[in-house]
């Protein structure tokens, strides 16, 4: 996952926007990068690492000028190189432009193989650049024609922001809205975001969602917008709410916190239990744990203990000690399970591995029962449009009933919330206006061959 | 503060105290370090920050042998200086020893002048290193003995572990006992370390608390116990079950967690508040805000974030951010108290600034009423005996009334936990067994001057 | 100015090209890379400093393979950026592409813009990149013809190395063969190096030179050779003997060394002097400072003495120390020139402010008289073929005759040795086979317009 | 081996210590350090690495004062530790005070075990420590009184500057005046460095010699001189002159560069041979093979080119490459050496690994015959007064005959300048005045115990 900051208009804007991507390193940890333009000249530096490890005051300096772009993004097996990371900066016939992107082109690879073919040239292997090379090639005049002719070839999931050399800021939403895409404004300037809780540490206001398929273009000082040709039923990632954003976001206009403390109440009346206590995996479990526990009058602790400091690769002893990589990040707080029948409450079950270890511990801490109690569907199949899920191979829920699921994670029992619960949570008992294809296998927008999905995970931002 | 640790008979002795170190990274994020003894000889590695950030496979594979011992030291404004990272490595005529300290010796600057008058050099402007030059002088012929003759000398709070160049280690707790000391076993290891939560990572079973006074000895597989001469009445530091030990360890018996969970109980019982929601601030604040949420019967929630990517300084904007500084590591979800009467629960209130900030973050996302609950009576008083509280002038408490503070705080009520309320959920109801200093004035073991009192601040541990 | 190496079918390429390229280091020191092929894939890390301080050995094993290329870059002031070190990797429709070069393509401005016009993208402000996009574009089916199509439209000076996937690794030196590019042989393979010195230090053996305009193709064990369309008069640049070559070298088959010291033997029948002394300045001038010592039967002595140490950019007092930078650099033996007439021989003077200062310091330490000898005719012209003398109006002897840079920099008197005299050293009397447009004005292959000059002076390599 | 250097009276205080010793590189490449003093408090950063790699502009900026000492420190295999590296700051009954040492204590290992029975605590494994140790005991009130106090215990080879948190600085030099140690005078404030080659850097003029058995005292920008009540002749070091002091610097009130010369002439004299050109090793061997090719009227060329860019470790290919250490350090100019009858002349020849090298490389570059000449006695002794030399065990001219070398190192012919020719090179026909105990085992001050001194060899500053 990745996520995008801009602004246009501040006298400070690569330091707004670092204060920006720091409120949004939960959507990527692995690089970081700001491209700020001044003078007709658009200046750019990115790096692994967190943003508060990769910038300081003198790096900041040197990104000069009134608008400025970011970009985290998180860190996969494959692609992990500084090529991918973004913003990235390019020189084309119109000039330079740097773009950040949240989200995932599924014919990226037919693009790319059909731009090579007319001699184009790759830097990365990251899917965002094809719509570079297409903007390079359309024959519009001006950057948002460019733009526009790119994006008509282009399908799946983009919340992109642009930024030009002339100081230009283009945000632009795919006609789905995937993913989350916000506008603020601070003084003077106007600032988009992946979400609303970073507008509220810079102090910016709030003002709405950039629409699905549409376009926003920021000069000086003004706000302009434009449509792209396509329309279609729009269909926002569920899972946006039901994991990936902060719990002070509002995502598609509703508060994330309120969605999952829902999704735990509806959890406890589709699948109680007898119980003395609930508790989170912190942090994401915590407002559906509080849900379940006060629609089931089972009183809520925090039985998990999240580790601040929890870094780099760890050095585990050669004598292996049991749960390790667990361990390091959550510990039992014994006082609170010992002898208890416990409900843990988790947002997700993906390969079964860290649940079955949180059980194991809890066990040998005391708790006399442990009950798995996941706050969302089975996750069924891979995402395409943007989220790291794993590939369906390695997702249990794909393969095995939630039967064999309990018993491989060594729980007393197991319960998922249902499709209907969850849409319920997002006030959408219908399923419409939302993408669930992770827990369904219902992709909204048409995928590519089999082969080329496989290669567009590599590339994922 | 300051945290220890250490393990003899172990193949892979430094690689557990690193982890052992980890997890007590929370009493201490300034520096650490790292001593290990092999084949006579002691090697060490101290560094300015976190122990994942400091040690990496190929550090401590420079640190070989059965026997380690390790340090975690605080960020203090005036003494971060890398000259005082512990572990100390020392060559006198005994070899070599090792040495790292919890605590804080309250004589130390008169023993320090007594020492340079008859020719004794200083390396650091630490307090610890008066022991070592005490043994290095002292007549008795083994290390235990050179350590009784020592801290004969030395007045205050000491929980020390020792480790020599032959691989003897020892632990020594003073007889007030004010920071926790504990003894645990690994297989055919025992380790010591300042919290039980270290033990629980590595897998080793907590076996007892080094008691005040006592001296413990661990070579080659066995472990003996000693006394140190003088006795008096143990003066636990209470303030390590308010805010200082984490939550899932025991300390002086008891579990920190439960003890945070009365103070809010307690709390909730003392100063009731007619309310919407109580809403912790996260994350030492936790188990006190679930205590007085289930003791006042009003709901739960998680209204403040805490961010886990703070690290270094952070960049402010010259055009300044209200409550910049806390706003980077605590934002506020709206969606909790918009409208509300909202309690706030925290463990301590200190300067008072911190408090007032977060007051008027959660009135700007909308909060009707704000009431501040503190699950410790009022901190009046400046620690000596190794907590980094602020002179005394600093403390808001020591000059203003309760109703001054909640006027500066801006909060529409505020309350703290009684004296006695403190003492009743550490199981004291007449306060005996605690040293209270902090909150009471009354120091357990007798301080030096005053001027000796401000040059000891600077050289805490 | 730039060195290239090259290795194909050694188990160790990388580290072997690593050595090759540290023998090149006096080509460019301002960034190193290297890029190696295996099992059908190009992997390459760049990175700005030297070659010892940018790799060691975890660096080269994460580039196996039997193949590998390597660019070193020297230091200007405009493009240090790291997006031009080299060598460059590209993925394009032929698969992937490493490409490394030293010279100057002078029509590289008109030629990007024709492709960015077509759609192409830039990565960098190198000449270099405008060779792939043409490559890139050309509808030949194999590497090789793509290549030769690009080349048709490129006009220059270029030396180069390409890498491809499939690990073919191809030479080519353009039709004049302004830059050296040497073939050798290291037990079961191919190098390829700019300049024989490499050799010696891996112990290969010196085959031949790529001939001007010709092509080498090693793959499989085997060289190919083949011709670019383009036949014209070879012209070496001479001052690649002059300065730039290491005296160690073969360049274009004949010892630099020795000519050095002919044109300092040359020197002295040119411009005598009566005196007592004849120094160097280290290290290039050493060769030619013999030279003149021998033939005119004034001692030679060290009288000037270069620093190993000189680093970084230094730290000049405020109080400023006179030619301070020249001082760190150099220093003069009070012994060897108090109270002597002192002849100083050089291998250049660019601005003059150097020699100025160095005639000073001469002066300080007591030489009675100081007689400045250039073993080179004066440097009028920019270099637009690879070298990096600055532009014309910098070039002191542009503007001022001999007789007022001789006042400027303060000498007894100033010499320089004849055109026929640096060419006589070359044995090539007449001029032919050489360009010598820095001495002379007279550039072998066109140049574009002015302004396009100016922009590649920022990109040269 | 070390340098040392200090200046007293200057607003620049480090950055000019800075420059000094950056100039004084050549005696230590291990490691450096600066301390300043400023208000009454000293500081100082010591590093691993080189000057100009350890200091920087913000560096220097946190060590501000008028006064400033600085300390390079020589690589060698056992020590190379931090805490080695000088100055050393020290707090005692007196103050703070640091200390920067060159030279050796000979009777340190029996001081260090008398100090440690007595409660001395050792923070380093270096002799230097001693001294601290001894003026921390002393009973005399004032710095200087506890220096001569401390040195009347002390035996061996010591200039050595100390500064005082108030700002003395005091330099001293034992009586038998082994290293050398040169007062200067730089505007109003008085310099204090090892070699006068720092002088011409920063423009300060050189006054004089410190004498053996001096102290000199400098503060308030005044000098007072004392004397140590040990009188001895003195006995100044001879390898300075052969090989340690940098050319450019007065030694003992010689230029190092003339004896050297004098030393080549005179093993002309000594060692003549028919051949056809004389090559030095360089750097240090060059003024010497000067003296020999004009005695000798045999043609003086440069035939080994040192490289400029050797830096930290190479990594060297599995496939190992012969004579690899030499090759990267020095390359052969064929042009030179090939079909001729080659002189090659050197300052040392120690275990004779480098000279076989050398003589290898020389003949594989065509040298019909190779003749090498060592302008100074053959090497039989370990120096215990701070050079590096080897242990004995490891010096070829201990255990072999001039014929069983010769043989060794493959040479036609191998010839060393006799004793006395070294001696009258530095005008001493007697020898008087100087130790030559490398080359005689004439110690001039009594060592201590052998087991003493291997562990001082381990502390050899």
């Amino acid at each position: 996952m990745c996520g995008v900051f801009g602004i246009n208009g501040h006298d400070e804007a690569s330091n707004i926007a670092y204060l920006g991507m720091h409120a949004l390193q939960h959507r990527g940890q692995e690089s970081t990068g700001l491209a700020a333009a001044e003078d007709g000249k658009l200046r750019r530096h990115v790096e692994m690492g967190l943003v508060s490890d990769v910038f300081d005051r003198e790096r900041l300096a040197k990104l000069p000028g009134r608008a400025a772009i970011g970009h985290v993004r998180y860190s996969t097996a494959g692609s992990s190189e500084l090529r991918n990371a973004q913003p990235f900066l390019f020189e084309y016939s119109g000039g330079s432009l740097s773009i950040a992107h949240n989200g995932n082109i599924v014919n990226a690879v037919e693009l790319r193989a059909e731009l090579e073919a007319s001699g184009s040239i790759f830097q990365t292997s990251s899917d965002t650049e094809v719509i570079v090379h297409l903007m390079a090639k359309a024959r519009e005049p001006d950057v948002l024609g460019k733009l526009v002719s790119a994006l008509k070839r282009v399908r799946g999931a983009y919340s992109l922001i642009l930024l030009t050399h002339d100081e230009k800021m283009i945000g632009v939403r795919d006609p789905n809205g995937f993913r989350p895409l916000v506008i603020g404004r601070l003084k003077d300037s106007y600032v988009l975001s992946s979400e609303t809780c970073s507008f509220d540490l810079i102090e910016a206001e709030f003002i709405r969602d950039v629409e699905p398929g549409e376009i926003v273009v920021i000069e000086k000082g003004g706000l302009t917008t434009h449509k792209l040709p396509e329309s279609v039923a729009p269909t926002f990632c569920v899972f946006e709410h039901v994991y990936f954003a902060r719990p002070d976001s509002l995502v598609n206009g509703k508060a994330v916190y309120r969605a999952r403390e829902k999704m735990g109440k509806r959890l406890a009346q589709e699948a109680p239990v007898e119980a003395d206590v609930v508790i989170p995996v912190p942090d994401s479990g915590v407002p559906s744990a509080i849900g379940y526990a006060n629609e089931s009058k089972i009183p809520f602790e925090m039985g998990l203990i999240r580790s601040h400091y929890v870094g780099r690769t760890f050095i585990e002893p050669q004598d292996s000690i049991r749960h390790f990589g667990v361990r390091l990040k959550l510990s039992v707080v014994r006082a609170v399970v010992d002898g208890k029948r416990v409900v843990v409450v988790d947002d997700s079950l993906v390969r079964g591995t860290t649940s079955r270890k949180i059980v194991k511990m809890l066990r040998g801490a005391g708790a006399r029962e442990v009950h798995l109690r996941i706050s969302a569907p089975p996750t069924t199949n891979s995402c395409f449009y943007g989220i790291d899920t794993p590939t369906r191979s390695e997702l249990i829920a794909s393969s095995h009933t939630v039967d064999e699921i309990n018993r491989y994670v060594t729980s007393d029992t197991l319960s998922y919330l249902s499709h209907e619960g969850m849409m319920a949570a997002v006030q959408s008992e219908d399923g419409k206006g939302y993408c669930s294809a992770c827990f369904t296998g219902k992709y909204p927008v048409a995928l590519g061959k089999e082969a080329d999905l496989v290669q567009l995970r590599r590339a994922r931002v």
